[in-house]
């Protein structure tokens, strides 16, 4: 019997980044469908039984609940003893990344991507905006990775499995062709893609693809 | 000689969680106004030389800098004892609530705020949508505030801190006269005004207001 429960969804990039985490731990875990799209996690029975903040995913272990994302990548690091910092030094920048990505580029591009692929009468004017927020957020990125492997240094760590998800999702989706806009996040993404067990995210997540645009 | 520096604007909602923080702890530190309209933490120079991320606050201690709120107030509450997680289940709450608050709190309602306050000519739909996202953030953080005097329990903590630092912001800014609209939010933002030291965003972070619409 596997170890964890997901509450996912393929198209979910949080989603995946547990699942990604779970997988490159050698960990079992079982996906539960769900269904974002349809409104399930925001609905008064899942704010009230499963998650207040009306999100996916949801970790289950033991009947443990573990929500958010970027929390739940910390505490798995710290249990299963991987891509966590070792000094103090590295545990900042760890989070500091982390917190970045939630704030600037997770949010953003996941918005900017919702809007994009799964909306049918996006407004121009958002989608303009988030394009711009999402151009800011790369470009720190691509600066960064000039410089360094992974986004806390020479190793991957949480903070990379939570930058990364959202940007393996194909260009047709995220509205970027990143090794044409964006070669150093495209030679990142090309690192952590090489490690053991790495999947993409519609091969790792299993479950009913979105068809009708909202 | 203050023990901290903070590089700082009145306006700046993330400015003022740290100087919170500080104040609350009783620590002494020195405002540095930062030109942020103007530019200043989005230039080449700053990039370089101070905050790859492109952003304000900034907190220097002993030549160390910290970056990216979330991340120095958990560094803080450690380094002084105050407002952490005692236990494992209470520290996972305190990362929950200050991740959820930089993807869905702050994000969005720093960017409505800037928009409707500080910006000359915003976009009617840009408006609306951040407007609905806020919204949504509100309506979690209500629901939450009617069960539990702080967001991680009985105790106030870095996730309050980083929770109420935007909403402390005058309605003409923010768009939302919060006793009238969201009582239980109101009544928690009265919790944590009552803590000895406590000062309002515009009394505690000094320097020049920022007058002409951009």
């Amino acid at each position: 019997m596997p170890q964890y429960r997901l509450h996912c969804f393929p198209e979910s990039g949080n989603s995946y980044k547990l699942g990604l985490m779970l997988t490159l731990c050698g960990q079992s875990w079982e996906p539960v469908w769900t269904d974002f799209f349809g409104g399930q996690t925001r609905s008064p029975e899942w704010r009230a039984s499963v998650n207040e903040m009306g999100e996916i995913p949801v970790l289950e272990e033991d009947g443990t609940r573990l929500t958010q994302t970027g929390a739940a990548l910390l505490r798995l690091a710290e249990r299963h003893g991987r891509f966590q910092g070792e000094t103090d030094a590295e545990r900042y920048e760890i989070l500091r990344w982390l917190l970045w990505d939630n704030h600037k580029l997770t949010s953003y591009l996941a918005t900017y991507r919702f809007l994009r692929a799964f909306s049918a009468t996006p407004s121009a004017d958002v989608l303009a905006f988030f394009r711009g927020r999402v151009d800011g957020a790369l470009a720190v990125a691509e600066r960064h990775f000039e410089q360094m492997p992974f986004a806390a240094g020479d190793r991957p760590t949480v903070a990379d499995l939570s930058m990364c998800a959202y940007l393996y999702y194909p260009a047709e989706e995220t509205g970027y062709d990143l090794p044409e806009s964006h070669p150093a996040v495209a030679a990142w993404l090309g690192r952590i893609a090489g490690l053991p067990g790495w999947q993409a995210p519609y091969d790792l997540i299993p479950g009913p693809r979105f068809a009708q645009k909202l």
